[in-house]
């Protein structure tokens, strides 16, 4: 808990002057004001968060957690349970989805298993933070304990801490878990305060008859466990996940070592929310990579107050998003610092 | 004309057939089925344009067009006109905003004096193919002849089997041209019927009286010339620009050679929508990179029938924002190259 607490204790506000300063060079450049839109925003964020005024485009890292979900025994999702694993073994060779967009935007992916319900032994190239052998049935009662929840974010921050300190200027945020919808629709439901039905989709593919028990389920998970809107800890202990946990920690760690980090989908948004209840300060660290299809991914985003880069009908997790997105982040940046000023290219300047 | 109407020959409606045998591609790979969204339709395409099962990843080129605009005597303009040629020599320079994203995709930008009213001399790396020393102002008259808007779809066509026959595989269309929403808006004003007040906005960003100028201008323009909704040709002579036309024949010359083309922001769009109204096939060919703040830019997409990739608020032109969506569309190739397949990876596909 110590480390969570210097943690949150780190996380400050973000500077008018930075936005009024990287603006001020925005408006120099050899575009007309404003017309590069959201990727003006993105570099003013940039700014204010590294509180740098030339901040260089560093090396990125795209973090996916994996967990396994001990709801899965109530049939929530299209695939079994065993596809984590595989997973994360397609993940540590390179053939995923994750793995080829990373490699397009120029990313490294991170893999960890926190909470996977298998012993992956000294595979190479996964990094060991299991905290828990997947989570348990929350219709039956809490998925983790309290000081599981805290350590699986502590992980997160740990991650973060440990790249920033490498020099990682940009982080993704992605996830595997076989049937870790189920717990981020809960996590949505509790912290929005939105109905399970109204924020609960198909996720990887589920046909109208296992979206409606999906539903029960989470009505019932809620219901057992009573978790509590106003302690975003009890919420991932309770309805949770460990993958959920690691990322609300990311994004918590990265916020207090100036990182800027970009959300990928739905679960992803979760684990931010998570992070908002606990410092709602994070926000102003955070890019929203996408709006995914899954249906209760706008409520989360809303709450948190975040607009999403793309729309591209995604809904594979991993990261994937966050991938796509960080390339036009970085794009902004590098405009940012690239593009010549009126003045260096002895453009006009009379109708600006 | 004969360039002209052999390329249309060459535009062959898009096969299913294709389509069909890249689903099952995407569908075998290591994902939910579908869950890449958009991206699995880029692929789609891509394969269905190039006829090629597995197309690879080929050089990319932007092609910036510039003109001048007779028009911007009616001050329709924030900026003088200078300017396009000042912004001619910053592209050749490297310090604006389409080189940056340029580069930052790994795409070549190739500048093309098409109707600049200036003579640039041996100005290194300049593409010289001037067809007009600027477009007359069309509120006394046609913009260009009609022998004069058929050479600059031709100019388009040349670079486009030129850069084919070189091996470039994806195309991005963009200008430069002080004052080209103004006929912009006047081509989707007569093309899709839409009142010139509800397709014309602020361009670079002018004043409410000048937008309120801006709008009577069109609509003299329009009036005077009577353009034939029903010959783009006719459209782009009267009310059109020499970079609009580059654009359109760029299109019309890329179908022709099966390479797809991303089609940047309003003045693009414009060029499409005379590329369309010459050979409505060529829609199947096009990529529209995003939806533009400039407030005709849906109305003319949604002629064309073009869902935007991006939403950025962007509104710079150049290419800019077809720099940045060519990331996206060469991600999805990416992903349907090289991501490993259920049976190569070892992973369960029970649930599909």
């Amino acid at each position: 808990m110590a480390l969570l607490s210097e943690t949150i204790d780190r996380i400050t506000p973000l500077q008018e002057r930075f936005f009024t300063r990287a603006q001020a060079r925005l408006d120099s450049l050899t575009k007309p004001t404003g017309s590069l839109g959201r990727l003006e925003e993105f570099a003013r964020c940039l700014v204010a968060i590294t509180e740098n005024e030339m901040p260089s485009v560093a090396p990125k890292a795209v973090f996916t957690f994996a967990g396994d979900h001990g709801v899965t025994e109530e049939g929530v999702s299209a695939f079994p349970k065993e596809v984590t694993r595989q997973m994360v073994l397609n993940f540590l060779r390179g053939g995923a989805g994750i793995n080829v967009l990373a490699r397009h935007a120029g990313a490294d992916v991170a893999v960890i298993d926190i909470g996977v319900d298998c012993d992956f032994g000294a595979v190479d190239g996964l990094i060991h933070k299991k905290v828990v052998r997947g989570t348990k049935n929350f219709t039956k009662g809490p998925a983790m304990t309290r000081q599981e929840a805290i350590r699986c974010i502590e992980v997160g921050i740990e991650l973060a801490t440990e790249y920033a300190a490498k020099g990682y200027g940009l982080f993704g945020t992605g996830e595997m878990g076989i049937g870790n919808t189920t717990p981020s629709s809960a996590i949505v439901s509790v912290m929005t305060g939105i109905p399970a039905a109204e924020v609960t989709g198909r996720g990887t593919g589920i046909t109208d008859t296992a979206l409606a028990n999906k539903v029960r389920v989470i009505e019932k998970g809620i219901a057992i466990n009573a978790p509590d809107a106003g302690d975003a800890i009890d919420v991932l202990a309770k309805v949770g996940g460990s993958e959920i946990g690691g990322i609300a920690g990311l994004i918590l760690g990265a916020a207090a070592n100036r990182v800027p980090t970009v959300i990928d989908g739905f679960i992803s948004t979760a684990g931010a929310l998570i992070a908002f209840g606990i410092e709602p300060k994070v926000r102003d660290y955070l890019f929203a990579a996408h709006e995914s299809v899954e249906i209760g991914h706008v409520a989360a985003l809303r709450k948190i107050g975040l607009r999403p880069i793309l729309d591209l009908d995604l809904r594979l997790g991993e990261g994937t998003g966050a991938a796509l997105a960080m390339m036009l982040i970085e794009g902004s940046l590098k405009i940012y610092r690239e593009m010549a000023t009126f003045g260096e290219a002895g453009v006009s300047t009379e109708g600006k």
